[in-house]
């Protein structure tokens, strides 16, 4: 496979731009530096050990992870100083605990009194601490204690007075950018969000506690602003690949994006002016249903044309306008969609193909699973 | 794991109820006799070994896949009579190839001259024939030549004429049914389908040829009509589990659906009346958006639920009218999550617990990928 063109490969296939990954990463990289933030990279958009080492300059230290699968997946390969960034969940404590005991650094998230029950009922062996982070809800409106709360900070003096756990830092994820359009909106999320958590951060040393801050999106990370350098960390994924949705709201331009879904006409139709294409929502995901003009996903070079609806292996795609030019897309011609939201389609594939310039390199296996 | 309730299960989890398995196959294996007709069942639902061996009764014959790599997957498990029923892909050719040589019985589907024309180019060793499906449309509004164009004769013609080619059959999806409501709406687009199919088989008959027909989808072969039996197949899949979109079509009750996907409370939000599920789109797929008034799926036993939205790994459920009863949900509740449409569902997952009554018996693990 290595060195073949992108057009050897079986469709529908998830290709990733291994040029376009390293500068999208390079240039967060650089971001943070110019900030003086420590960079945490999420890997909930790729899940790849390839995409990690990457986005870590090659240390494997420092990241944050969305599913216990994905913490055991990299603690096994190598990589230390994990956050499992979601909210406690009372199944998993035990192989929280597990990774806790075996590892360097992993640490886990909470924002509910239960939940530090449940770690002041399982303490760690050979002396260990349970490595804490608060997490704040400062507008996003999905997990988190309001940041405005007094259980908030009342919660903060609970971790830090209960014995065998340790406060190491306080998290708000600031998701409510995916709403915004355009940099200025960005980047007042960005400063909402950046002077909540400095507010509580404050609170926290009104009363004697010190610990670390980190806020991210994205968003707010690709055009961050200058006191987001107060913060501690900053915890971006999705810039990795970046997507059609990112390009959307101003995060990237649609050249950033690394990642195409290959796929190939398998049918015409003209008695319903559409093509059928060999990717379903197995292959895209439905994600981004009415967000797009161009319907499911850009179809790259193709701006006149429209990837209506998807059922498990089939694309229904017709022109925007007027009737299509069957001539212009014989059976088996390759197209190029550009995903909406590129979590939801790399979710879809057991494997990606990575490239450089169109020739292949070789493959990246995802973790799966909770 | 075996023997314990699926509590002691990590979420989101999906769980099968084996007893509902095999009583839908069993019933439809019955539905088939009673036709006189034989029963290829569809893999694409489920896609694992183990419920294949369950829905071609221990036979491992006589399956369809929507897939090459459901085909490989089979064929690698002693499996045969494989028809791989999707419009000839031509970048699988060769796949293709190798599977028809190596098999008993390998068959592949056409829906135009193109596709033929790939198949004369890689004529089969050792003295094999390609064995073709021709695909029509009856009114699906997918994949096939429309049953009513010349076309379609013409290319059932050419097939038959050309050498080291042999037409095994006339296939049609019925997926239309999938926008019927009650039984009388589906057995009439099950009439339409099957008489467009029969009329068309009599057409071939007038010109001298003679085949196999094949319909299907699970909404007609729940509700079967007479005239089917004078076809020579059908070929449902979704049957084995059901779904909520097939107890609204009105082809199973929701006592019949076999699958569940187990979650657990996370979060209580009650500045939004909301509570956390640890069920994203991972967990269950987008798929139903905007159907149903519960939500992406139903809650068991709370039809007051709504699992109002959801991102990677979080679902965001409310009451369907007022306030929240935090008491009844406090965190760690297990919840079950009937899917809307469980082909989509299943996809998710890497893994599917398999139970009876309640108790685990093991494990399934699908295939993925082209």
């Amino acid at each position: 496979m290595e060195g073949e063109p992108l057009s050897a490969l079986c469709s529908p296939a998830l290709v990733v731009d291994v040029d376009k990954v390293k500068r999208n990463t390079q240039r967060m990289i650089e971001r943070c530096q110019k900030l003086g933030v420590q960079l945490r990279p999420h890997m909930k958009t790729h899940k790849t050990l390839e995409c990690a080492e990457i986005m870590t300059a090659g240390l494997r230290r420092c990241i944050v992870v969305s599913t216990l699968a994905e913490a055991c997946f990299y603690a096994d390969h190598g990589f230390d100083d994990i956050l499992y960034a979601y909210s406690l969940p009372f199944d998993k404590v035990e192989r929280c605990a597990a990774l806790s005991e075996r590892l360097g650094l992993f640490q886990v998230l909470l924002d509910h009194p239960d939940a530090l029950e449940q770690l002041k009922q399982r303490p760690l062996k050979c002396g260990r601490q349970w490595h804490v982070w608060l997490k704040l809800d400062c507008g996003n409106g999905r997990a988190g204690v309001l940041h405005s709360e007094p259980e908030a900070l009342r919660l903060a003096q609970a971790i830090v007075e209960t014995e065998g756990v340790e406060l190491t830092g306080v998290y708000a994820h600031c998701g409510n950018t995916y709403n915004c359009r355009g940099v200025e909106q960005i980047q007042a999320v960005a400063q909402e969000t950046t002077n909540y958590t400095l507010q509580f951060m404050k609170k926290l040393n009104a009363v004697g506690i010190s610990c670390k801050s980190s806020i991210g999106s994205t968003p707010s990370c690709s055009h961050p602003i200058d006191d987001m350098g107060k913060l501690s960390e900053v915890h971006p994924g999705n810039y990795v690949f970046y997507d059609v949705q990112q390009s959307g709201i101003g995060s990237c331009s649609l050249e950033d994006v690394a990642v195409r879904v290959l796929t190939r006409v398998i049918g015409h139709c003209p008695h319903r002016n559409q093509l059928l294409i060999d990717c379903g929502w197995t292959g895209i995901s439905l994600d981004g249903a009415g967000k797009l003009p161009t319907g499911y996903a850009v179809i790259e070079g193709h701006p006149d044309l429209k990837l209506v609806s998807m059922t498990q292996e089939h694309g229904r795609v017709e022109p925007i306008s007027g009737p299509l030019d069957y001539s212009k897309y014989p059976l088996g011609t390759l197209l190029m969609l550009i995903p909406y939201h590129s979590c939801a389609t790399a979710s879809m594939h057991p494997v990606y193909y990575v490239h450089s310039e169109g020739r292949l390199l070789g493959k990246w296996t995802p973790t799966r699973g909770w």
